[in-house]
């Protein structure tokens, strides 16, 4: 029996582009190193696994829903966001250095099997059911008992 | 002799409504879990262990103590805020939902004895003394030191 | 042989003076309490790590070069920022307590050895050149796999 891989679990709350970018490459680069990768997406971090607007069934839950970005390629930047401008820079910036968008890095998590779970007190909060998220073997819906469990075994945890 | 607890060390920072009810969901999970869960409120975070505003004794201590909320009910979306109305719709979305707001999570936290420490270095920075924050058994002010120990046997670290 | 030193591993991803002053107390302190002591430098917080503002081959380069603070002194805070004036608030704050600024702080972390890595994505996407980041015996560049064999070791991780 070989011995057990090493994990990395992240909670990937913020859905800031910047953030995201550091999350993701942190559990790619981890999962090709040899870890067993985990990326648990709460709060405004749900946008990412996000494909589409999705029925409302409350003004308020509408709110949200209309305010949470659909997907990766529309998140702002942590902060010198200016309103989307900022985002749109680096995301300019990003194509000039023929590097990685979230939206790229997302898909090469996947490729890499980096296991995804969307946070179930997120979802029901928004009024999200999980047809409205992406289609990916390795996306699963947990709770913070689920977090738990998975981060006291992870050599490393981080919250982003 | 049992076997020692795990333990989770969690740094709340931002003070919050959206990342304080994160720290607080996974405290008050934790030590449901048989952790023993520890928060350490710094800076901002500290709001969330004010009782009343103090005295104080210099305008730049009058203005941060002005600044900073006082109590769980006062505080802003990390993001969306809009100047308070996002916090307000969180909350109302909280409601609708009949789950948790912030302040019915600490209340549940400490009837889990989470255990709170009060950074020292934030207290003395920002004039506040131990009698403005809230009456909590396992209540106590601690210094960086204080962290380092704890965070060091713990499972799970985490900086919100 | 002495047992190996516990390790702590910082990911400085913010650059605001707030959170640096959080990150750079922890790393002070663990170095004093016989922490090996880690800063992973990345995105915004390179700021910190910057002696001049350097040249820019590209317009979106010099935007970004021009919006990154240079050096811990120019920093803002992570909320009530208000354009600077929280900041410079702050410092008043921090000189009336007779406690150190961040710029003070990196020199005193420095004078404890702690170690700095400069991420290493980040300076190529910026265009920033190690020549442009202060002289320091333990800073050196690193990417994502030097951050994961540091932090898989170490007994602390927050991303801050």
């Amino acid at each position: 029996m070989s011995p057990k891989k090493p994990a990395i679990c992240i909670i990937c709350f913020s859905g800031d582009l910047d953030k995201s970018l550091s999350a993701l490459a942190l559990a790619w680069t981890a999962a090709g190193e040899g870890f067993t990768a985990y990326i648990f997406f709460t709060f405004w971090g749900l946008a990412l696994l996000r494909k589409e607007r999705g029925q409302a069934r409350h003004p308020l839950e509408r709110l949200f829903k209309l305010l949470l970005p659909v997907g990766p390629d529309k998140l702002g930047l942590s902060k010198m966001n200016f309103g989307g401008l900022g985002a749109l820079f680096m995301n300019k910036l990003i194509r000039l250095r023929q590097t990685e968008t979230v939206g790229e890095l997302l898909q090469m998590a996947m490729e890499r099997q980096v296991k995804f779970i969307a946070c179930q007190g997120t979802l029901e909060m928004l009024g999200i059911s999980k047809d409205e998220l992406i289609d990916y073997a390795h996306l699963s819906v947990g709770d913070v008992t689920t977090f738990l469990q998975l981060a006291r075994e992870a050599k490393i945890q981080l919250f982003i």
